[in-house]
């Protein structure tokens, strides 16, 4: 096993952090890494806000639904989905994009975009000794979250990323099954396999969950996954991506 | 620099493989990377099919647009976002998760999840000295890509991953200015630095390719952007990720 896959296998969510900023150099290591993620024909369609405000941290925290390590972490990025530098260079080349920049598939890159770039940033961060935890929660108010950041047209954030010295130790959760989720040259439709292997890892989540919590939660995943799902959240992401002037067509 | 910040900043993209397949126990520790990065609120939603039959992969690279080194990969990944296993659980579990599954909220997290598995599956790859190439070109043709790999409702083909032993060099590529990505607290508006940056960014490509092909193509970033944008491309892509159930509200 190499340092890279022994950085990777090791990540856990981190939700405390050392109240120890984290330095101009080690941030600009890790947006750097970020911009090294392969990009959909060199569209680069994503930008990162770094938020040092301490005011505009402790108010992206309540946004994000009172999650106290989005303020007191070493440094909050703002990942966000980036096709506004393109309308700008629409203007600049004389040239309507308009089309191609409202389109689904478009969206769907610059969402890809950020998301591999974001990935880049945690495991740089994570292989100098930090931890992360990514905040899909800045979407449960996107209206301010995107008034906050001063974010134009043709661009929205699409999560956080807390970043900082940890000053706790969390567990690595066990994940879906390899068979489950790795299937070899077509999907597996065949429901009774499918399903046994969702029951073998609820023994998995159960077991996890009643040994790290002394025998006081013992849920499965499925049962997990069926409470949060009940209910439809955020339920006004289409609009407001559209608003946004993103997946229009 | 440690050796996954040296692995993340050695990215470039290939496109020539050796002709010699990944093992299984490689193509096991690239899965089990791309499983071990985060996922929003647990919810995994995403799969892997990596594609063996030699008739399929030869479908495939004709299918994203005659990219032969799809064909002669070592292996070749295609990531979904998928939301099927959770359309089931909610069979399992007796409760109706439509209204979720449906959402363009959970859209977006599919493909956030999917994408941060990828890039864990990337650099675990590249750590092990393979090469990559991201192949987007799968979304030419999502009706049929999809229907060959026998893709169920509420999940999708995202991109596929293009995996082996590189047989060719090639550069890493000069990205956008660090000032223009990344932003402290608030996104640049300021119409005059921002393209500025992008003039300079100009700059800076159109030497990079006037130096790689000796002179023969000097063209700029903003001026390669603007053609690929002129004309919108996979127009029916909204049609086709509603169509699977996904997006639709």
């Amino acid at each position: 096993m190499n340092p890279t896959i022994e950085t990777i296998l090791q990540h856990r969510s981190i939700r405390k952090f050392e109240d120890r900023p984290l330095s101009d150099e080690q941030i600009r290591t890790i947006v750097e890494c970020a911009q090294a993620a392969s990009t959909s024909s060199f569209i680069q369609a994503y930008s990162i806000i770094g938020v040092k405000d301490k005011e505009k941290k402790k108010k992206l925290a309540e946004l994000a639904g009172n999650q106290s390590y989005v303020e007191h972490s070493g440094h909050f990025f703002v990942f966000c989905a980036d096709l506004h530098r393109h309308e700008q260079i629409g203007e600049m080349e004389g040239t309507d994009v308009s089309g191609s920049l409202e389109s689904m598939e478009k969206f769907m890159v610059a969402v890809i975009d950020a998301s591999l770039a974001a990935q880049n940033a945690s495991l740089a961060a994570e292989s100098m000794g930090l931890g992360i935890c990514y905040i899909g929660g800045i979407r449960n108010n996107m209206e301010q979250v995107t008034e906050l950041l001063g974010i134009p047209s043709h661009a929205m954030p699409l999560f956080g990323l807390a970043v900082g010295y940890p000053a706790q130790q969390t567990d690595v959760k066990p994940r879906l099954p390899f068979e489950h989720v790795y299937q070899e040259d077509t999907y597996n439709t065949d429901e009774t396999s499918y399903k046994e292997q969702l029951e073998d890892y609820n023994k998995t989540t159960s077991a996890y969950y009643h040994a790290r919590t002394g025998g006081k939660r013992a849920d499965t995943w499925s049962s997990q996954m069926a409470n949060m799902l009940r209910e439809p959240k955020r339920t006004g992401m289409k609009e407001f991506v559209e608003k946004q002037g993103l997946a229009k067509k």
